[in-house]
């Protein structure tokens, strides 16, 4: 990639099919990077990058540690409690210290939508949205495209289901934004009761039946039941939740025959999915944590090294 | 700097002048490395540095992370929570067996006064006393210097007011201690409950108002209101204190036009410090932040390599 | 070492003689790095370690984490609650997600026996046993070993008393082991209620007191008393304990004059050790914390050197 012209990365939304064929095709030579026995190169030797989770999230930050590390910055992790932390000033007081050591790049992980572009209009290093909120979680949908690119050869014209907490879920919302503008087709399938008002306006089709939704697809996307975040709404019973809509052999017969099965992680195992789909011939979920690693260092590189090449937009976008 | 005559940083009692203005010279060379694109050097290449910090401190375990790896070093992170540890043989069993791994040096917050000290008699490396108790902070009142002596010149002969909880800051204490050491004119203002006995005979001028203890002062460095730490005794009410205590654009016109308002972090806004004040023009709040990562290069640098290059006195200092 | 055969270093059972005598020639080596001012070699540089600790252990993975550092590899830690994680699926999920993204070796502590050898199944990188419950904690017993070697010279034909809370100890167990592939004579010293069945069928000679058991050995080696493992269980009083089991002046005269004393830490004082005996000329303690790190670069450069110099069999033991 010789140009990316962006300086954060907020969210999918503003990011055009140029921008993400771009990412994939970096990601797709950092794979490479992570297969080899020596893993580690100069590209950001010397640059300083902080992870600053206020949620944690063992896998994602570990995702983004390794990737930063294979790519030679010095990275330094920083977990703050949410209770510990008040809304607002406190999250900015935090963000203008760590900015005050000259990072090269804040990753953001934060319990509030819009909390990374908040932080992207204070610092003066890049800022890349590791799951805001509700919001987005831009990273996962990348890694999603490049697992699905790789096994199917392409993105457009595919049919994706996209199946469960969709309500809760920042990783549908992302991956909704991102296959809409790569031109794959988009199923939301899910009770009405875990679906976001104006889905369909997103560009997703609806569907309440996993067979119906299921029908053809390339790739089934389960996600996780978020029942943390259910607070005093309605909350699914596990065992009726998956009789309808956890991922079995007998539903997944009505995808097609290659489909493949895809999960963010971790997993609720006889939940959301059954465990011999997860670890069936169709699943690419440990092919997703691969590819996590890969795509956060093709955004890394891309936000960083583009930056230091001229031409760059210093605008953030998808806040 | 030459030669720095000191094997561990305890305290800012027991350096001479020649000792902070070598250190602040060093710190001055090191601000250039963090500004620069590529921050990181070789110096401490091959070494070893343990933050072990009995007490959570974000923001200056994250200072000493950053200055170490900038200045090459391995730097190993061990947090103890104050629960899990006896007090006495078990800090220093603690320190013995991280002492046996070899580390180069040892960076050390502890609740305890004289925690530090104690440390450094026993281990054969090098300590740096990162807040012991009510007692030092040296590396903080190293970047404050560093901080004023970049905006005002010199050190010497300029009017420091130091507001607040005087009586739980050690931060206060090393200040006043650094700033009589360098020719400054010290005061302290805060009531009569927040200020410890003996304070006079340190050196500073006391103060009860703020009206007439930030008249012409070059510098106005608020603290922290340690309310945490004013178990059962008097705890002043926020509303009652900002009114008296707190900085505000009213309080600060007594000021130097252009004084410099300073704050160790994190901040109380709306107790101590007005939010319009801490983020307006005077404020230096986050070039302290960027200068405490300078000074603690500095300091590592200085007693690291120093030690190396003949003319060591193997004493500490500040105990 | 020209060739180390083995994959995985999960317990001292299925070491031979020639393994375990490679393992500390290459620990012997691996201690003048640490006490070089330069401590860091390129022998693993590239590689990822990850230390994945379900059971907090700041000696040992602090041991690993400098281990890895020094042999130039990434390091990344994961501590992981064991509250936070079911048993059996999450705990191989975790290892899953963690294998996918492409470490060089899992260094693991479980509270669960066999929790190592399980992961070892399913990932395609080494796995060091950092100790499962009751089981085994090979590097420890190296490190003994290694401690007891450049002490003595040898390992055949020494008297080492293993004494204490046998039954809840992992370190007696692989300490068992070794010792015994090596030709020491081994005796266990402990209470009939802190000694496993089948100890005797292990190749150690019972004691249940400590003037015989002492007699003329070589090595003291006291176990911590895990009274934290003894729920609903019989629970010594300390006291009783210490004045019938704990090593004083007066019952290490039984040993010969120069006996070691050595002890795993952490160290209850006044329970099962005296302090002025831990503190003492004969204790080996601190020598012991130094023998670790050198014993885990070893094991690393064992295993994934060797793995790359062709004839490995790809075979883990120990399991």
């Amino acid at each position: 990639m010789d140009f990316f012209p962006h300086r954060h990365l907020l969210g999918i939304k503003g990011l055009n099919e140029r921008d993400i064929t771009g990412l994939l095709d970096l990601a797709d030579e950092a794979v490479k990077i992570s297969r080899q026995r020596e893993k580690k190169t100069s590209t950001l030797r010397g640059l300083t990058q902080i992870n600053l989770f206020f949620e944690a999230s063992t896998r994602t930050q570990s995702s983004f540690e390794l990737a930063g590390k294979r790519l030679g910055a010095d990275v330094m992790n920083m977990s703050v409690g949410n209770s510990s932390v008040k809304k607002g000033e406190t999250l900015i007081d935090t963000a203008m210290t760590l900015n005050a050591m000259h990072p090269d790049v804040l990753v953001v992980r934060h319990s509030s939508a819009g909390a990374a572009a908040l932080l992207a209009q204070k610092v003066s290093c890049s800022v890349i949205n590791a799951g805001d909120g509700q919001h987005e979680h831009p990273t996962q949908a990348l890694l999603d495209a490049l697992t699905i690119r790789r096994a199917k050869g392409k993105l457009s014209r595919i049919i994706v289901a996209i199946c469960g907490d969709v309500l809760h879920s920042r990783v549908a919302r992302s991956n909704i934004l991102l296959l809409n503008q790569m031109g794959a087709r988009v199923r939301v399938v899910a009770p009405a009761t875990l679906l976001p008002s104006g889905i369909a306006e997103m560009g997703a089709e609806v569907y309440h039946s996993m067979e119906e939704g299921l029908k053809d697809a390339d790739v089934v996307m389960m996600l996780r039941l978020q029942r943390e975040r259910m607070a005093g709404a309605f909350v699914p019973s596990v065992r009726e939740y998956f009789r309808y809509y956890g991922l079995d052999a007998e539903k997944l017969k009505a995808a097609k025959e290659d489909a493949l099965v895809m999960h963010p992680g971790p997993m609720n195992r006889g939940v959301e999915i059954a465990s011999e789909i997860a670890d069936g011939p169709q699943s690419v979920i440990e092919q997703q944590v691969e590819m996590g690693v890969a795509v956060r260092m093709a955004v890394m590189e891309a936000l960083l090294v583009s930056q230091h090449q001229g031409g760059l937009n210093n605008q953030g976008y998808g806040a």
